[in-house]
């Protein structure tokens, strides 16, 4: 009997690629691309979090943008509301990993779902750009309730929107602290591990050569020793049809 | 006429600095003292902002063991209980900043206080080793109210405990979310700029040679564009005797 009723996924850093701003940021900056990628979804996500637990929450948007501003301005680099504008834009056009439009294609069973910190204009525009529209039954905005995740508010969207008790969903994403979060809340668990444990140990292993991408490797891609593990770790989107059939 | 009642600082990076730690790490895992000391400051703020919004509290000692936990292990070091034990044992031994005896005692007119992330017994400890307890009214820690800083709950406690209302009190910190966090609360607010904006953009120019301590330096340590700017910024703690006196 299939017991998982509803496969939820998380969108930036999940089904698409937020390293993919990259081409953009580099092509505004040349030779600041890397660090302004990172720097940038660090902050972002730490806006979130503390926009949260201030009680100022504002939607994403405001967020990526407030971050990006922070970023550029720490690397003391100048800049225009047109360069700030494109480097936005892309935001809307990420790209879904490659692995992304088969694997909702093969869950056609189940009810198929966005639940992302995006606000609904930012997740609608990006999931009509990737075609990914008629794959989904919905895409949930975390902006119903004015506060990010790992709230546990966030994740109770699912059951009020889909109708779908929390044990009977799976909840997909690579961002450890969502994983933990939705754990926490009691979702059943896929997280994705993209870079593996021996890989990051290997880059970081002499720290002269310690450069912004593998801080943020090491610093956002590893499980949180929070107690609330992943029922299921899994390297790529790929494999999610095949586990939920063994769940069968 | 005086208006500042209360002088409240906050402990870790703005009286005691938490980069002295580094002495520490790297005597026990040489060569990786710097890069152990910023990633395992970035996660233990990390932490406290993802446990809060899950809604799943731990106090400030088990947070700074579970990040330093992942740090080690997002390194690869293996690691043993007595290693763990030792650099925790730091945390109650942190350097004060050479200004902040002297700073606390120019300040003997105004009731003087800690508002700390810390639980109780790490901060009292804390305080006692360095001296400053006949220095300070209060030690406040937000384990009283399970929650960590950002959140108006933990500020609020100044008031309950030392019967200040926020507009009479002057915030103190180094760390810029807390200066956030304090001015949207509703404090008046001295941030310490201890890198200036132009040194980190002149450390971050060549994304090539950007290390840990740059890393953190670029993400943590610029004022956040969330409007809540503070009402001061000073240089050292050393400023806050005559900022205070042109108060009067």
């Amino acid at each position: 009997m299939m017991t998982i009723k509803a496969v939820v996924f998380d969108a930036y850093g999940t089904l698409y690629d937020i390293q993919s701003v990259a081409s953009v940021t580099d092509q505004a900056f040349p030779g600041y691309g890397e660090v302004i990628t990172q720097i940038w979804r660090m902050k972002q996500l730490e806006y979130t979090w503390l926009r949260s637990l201030m009680q100022r929450y504002e939607n994403f948007s405001v967020v990526t943008r407030e971050s990006l501003v922070y970023t550029l301005a720490a690397l003391g680099l100048t800049h225009d509301a047109a360069t700030i504008a494109s480097i936005m834009d892309k935001y809307l056009h990420l790209d879904p990993y490659p692995d992304a439009r088969a694997t909702l294609e093969a869950l056609r069973g189940h009810q198929r779902a966005i639940l992302s910190n995006g606000d609904s204009a930012m997740l609608d525009a990006l999931v009509k750009n990737s075609g990914f529209a008629p794959l989904l039954d919905a895409t949930l905005s975390v902006d119903a309730v004015r506060i990010f995740k790992p709230s546990p508010k966030t994740y109770a969207l699912v059951e009020q929107k889909l109708g779908v008790k929390p044990r009977d969903v799976m909840f997909v994403s690579s961002n450890p602290f969502d994983a933990s979060g939705a754990k926490a809340f009691g979702f059943r668990v896929a997280w994705i591990e993209r870079v593996t444990a021996q890989a990051l140990a290997n880059e970081t292993r002499n720290q002269q050569t310690i450069g912004p991408l593998t801080m943020f490797r090491a610093t956002r891609l590893r499980p949180d020793p929070f107690g609330f593990d992943p029922d299921w770790t899994i390297r790529t989107l790929s494999e999610l049809p095949a586990l939920l059939a063994s769940d069968a």
